[in-house]
């Protein structure tokens, strides 16, 4: 991620913000403070990828361009599902990359006395179990740790609360009970009044003495979707304790013929069926999420800290405009009514700028993910953090429902990517790259990711990197998988 | 609008609700304060129609099930673009009908000195100004009376307040100024240093001193849909002091070009264009607005009174359970997971119940609209009125952009239609409709407005009213207009 936060805010105490926004590639965050570039070969110049725990044996670079090399799977190794991956690093700016991304195959079991903190351990090498297949991207800002830590860590700690309710998983025609028992255990009803019941039957966990004329039937789906917000959350707290610095995270799992897409941030997935577009995630920003944080500072105006309005205006206003009538839009509007200007609204508004240079509290440029726990306004004790959201919005795709060629595929991408291309260009890249590659060639998937991170970083030219229309490349980190929806069916 | 609204809680006070929801048809609020069924024709068994402020010698009604007339325009009344309208009465549960309309043609001027408070006044005689057509449904709770003043007065609001950037509509070219000059009169720039200024140039009214870096483009588009925001708000300010109960308010405004639909409530509109159902609005209910509602009770708890929790359960909680795990989810989740039950569980839960039986605080159905500013939880002092809002959602129809043939058509209902008949069925029987009728009839919309009312209603017959296929139909008053897109271009 580039340029996201802001650690300058040099004109902010004199009740006036900076205007410089305008250059796109300014602004840098410090760089990792836990991957270090040390005993790399040469030709690894910004860094080793922490990335899927693979090592530089195993992936290959782009030579082509040597000062800007896509990073790619090697022929040979392999990911689960025959997933293709592809990473490029910003354009020679930052030596580390902040994006990182994991893809794992886990298997979900019922937690067991002796692996009950199991979340360090890779407790998968019997193979039993519900099996889980996970990808994740992550795209750091101020450092690449929380994306490091996120990339290490999250799908474990879903796999670990999958585990919970794995007894009802096993289960999955018959709806989850609403009440458990008191020490949590499932089998493990309350009897009453001596009543004989089946310790393995999930009806006996209700407590059927009482009749509800309303009770609301949940579903497993909808459990998962919980697993999945609990997890994040739980992600949050871990970081909240060790890392500086936030991630947007993406994240894919794959559960029992269903597709669980969880985004909090400004990555973005979509689903490629038969050349169709099939979005999978909205994207987290201070526009799209205007009203939410709006709302707070309007209900909880000491978060402001007496530097900040709620009320958004389409600029600065000027100490002199005082009494004037001024454009504006509270948390309850999408329309723009116009209003006298009065001194509270030559604060500085909690929203602020447009597209990729909206800011929040003019900090930051997302408003869901994780970590972040430190983050305030520069020369301010005012924090951040009650603004931002880690909760991601979950949606599922049923697999199972649908029927899948070899060119179906989920394309999942940090903003990097899509600022440049869009959803119908990568989705025309992608179908087109895939139909003339050979079906069998189990580095297809890789390859179409190649292309696409080439797509939106461009050449290097005189004046910098250009795509085929002469427009200025993305400069950010990028990172993509390419999964293939069929992939699982010539998985074992 | 039948049982949105609940005046009987019998049993919150000991901590526990009633039941007894299971009847849709049980609860009856008042009925309307201010239209009486004094000195009415016999053939108008339930009062007076006030809507459209149409006689009832320029309506008809279907004579084929007195008990429950069909009531629409007669042939020969006519209103503005050859609109359709019809409505019907609940099954004779009460007396009077809590849904209003308005269907006006008015015009927008600047406003002049001596109609600076016009809004009361019908002040259209010459035909002068920009010409604004409105369509206007209100489904009243607890009475008709918000209903019938919303219907009289709303489009004057928006007429009004469009009336003040009457200047910049009739400039649409232009973008809107961001900044007005002191005393609100937008010709009436301040001038600087003598400087000569054009004193109807627009642009002269921005401070043209101070460049900005960041200035959001504001378009006219979204000047207007500030303008009926605004005018939203401003009709519940006139409501708050005249009238009890409350009402669901939807607009459609076409100005320029542009229909603009609001809506605020669970009323809706579909356009209907070569059978093709474009939605244009999306309703707010207890479970569509669950999570700003929950949000609003997590940051306020004091808003709660120490009876309801912000937290959703799927069903209540018996005091045994103290102690044991339920699913639950707050105003970040949109999945349930498990969580161990505390003593301030067993409060009830804010938003409560599931579909048309969903209710706020155990009272109302409805989360967005106008009035309800006395209501109050049963038997409590907890108001209901900050959960609620008023600000419509706008969604904008571009009618320039596409071609109209006589059979497409904006379709706005109360929920008493949609409960029964969906989208498609609506699309498909208003299409089939049409296609039979003769063209040039100006009555057609009005049949079709006709027949999709008996759809919902359905036929009495020994067990109640029934629909074709033996379902109960719709006992809710139900209001329809059927309006010709094309309409506008045979009007003078």
């Amino acid at each position: 991620m580039i340029s996201k936060v802001k650690n300058a805010m040099s004109t902010l105490v004199g009740g006036m913000m900076p205007h410089g926004h305008h250059h796109h590639h300014n602004h840098h965050s410090g760089g990792g403070q836990t991957c270090g570039p040390d005993s790399l070969p040469p030709r690894f110049p910004y860094g080793r990828p922490d990335f899927l725990d693979l090592t530089p044996e195993l992936l290959q670079y782009s030579t082509e361009h040597a000062s800007r090399p896509v990073l790619a799977l090697k022929r040979g190794s392999r990911l689960p599902w025959r997933t293709g991956y592809a990473e490029v690093i910003n354009a020679g700016k930052s030596m580390l990359n902040e994006d990182q991304a994991s893809c794992e195959k886990l298997f979900v079991r019922k937690p067991s006395g002796k692996h009950r903190n199991s979340t360090l351990l890779e407790d998968n090498g019997d193979g039993t179990g519900i099996p889980l297949h996970f990808w994740g991207v992550f795209d750091g800002h101020a450092g690449s740790g929380a994306a490091i830590m996120a990339s290490k860590l999250l799908h474990r700690l879903i796999r670990d609360r999958l585990g919970e309710i794995c007894h009802l998983l096993e289960n999955p025609t018959s709806a989850p009970p609403i009440c458990l028992a008191k020490n949590g255990s499932p089998y493990q009803a309350e009897t009453k009044k001596g009543a004989a019941q089946e310790p393995e039957d999930p009806d006996a966990i209700n407590d059927s003495s009482v009749r509800f004329h309303m009770e609301k039937a949940v579903s497993l789906e909808s459990l998962v979707m919980g697993v999945i917000e609990t997890a994040f959350k739980q992600m949050v707290r871990k970081l909240s304790y060790a890392i500086s610095g936030g991630c947007c995270a993406l994240a894919a799992i794959h559960l029992m013929g269903k597709l669980y897409v969880a985004n909090a941030g400004d990555s973005r997935a979509i689903i490629i069926r038969n050349n169709e577009v099939i979005p999978m995630t909205n994207e987290f920003t201070p526009e799209s999420e205007r009203q939410r944080l709006q709302y707070l500072g309007f209900l909880r105006p000491e978060l402001l800290g007496n530097e900040f309005t709620h009320i958004e205006f389409p600029r600065r206003i000027q100490h002199s405009e005082l009494g004037k009538k001024m454009l504006y839009r509270d948390h309850t509007m999408t329309g723009w009514a116009y209003k006298t200007i009065i001194e509270d609204d030559l604060k500085f508004p909690l929203i602020y700028g447009e597209g990729k240079k909206a800011r929040v509290m003019a900090t930051i440029g997302v408003t869901r993910g994780l970590g972040d726990h430190d983050l305030k306004v520069y020369n301010s004790n005012i924090y951040i953090k009650p603004f931002l959201s880690c909760v991601p919005e979950v949606k599922v795709y049923n697999m199972d429902e649908n029927k899948h060629g070899p060119d179906d595929v989920l394309v999942m991408g940090t903003d990097g990517l899509w600022d440049v291309t869009t959803d119908r260009e990568v989705a025309d890249a992608v179908s087109a790259y895939l139909s003339c590659c050979d079906p069998s060639d189990p580095m297809r998937y890789t390859l179409a990711a190649q292309d696409l991170l080439m797509r939106s970083r461009g050449v290097l030219k005189e004046r910098g990197w250009r795509l085929p229309n002469d427009k200025l490349g993305s400069g950010d980190d990028i990172t993509v998988f390419v999964v293939p929806l069929a992939g699982h069916e010539s998985e074992t």
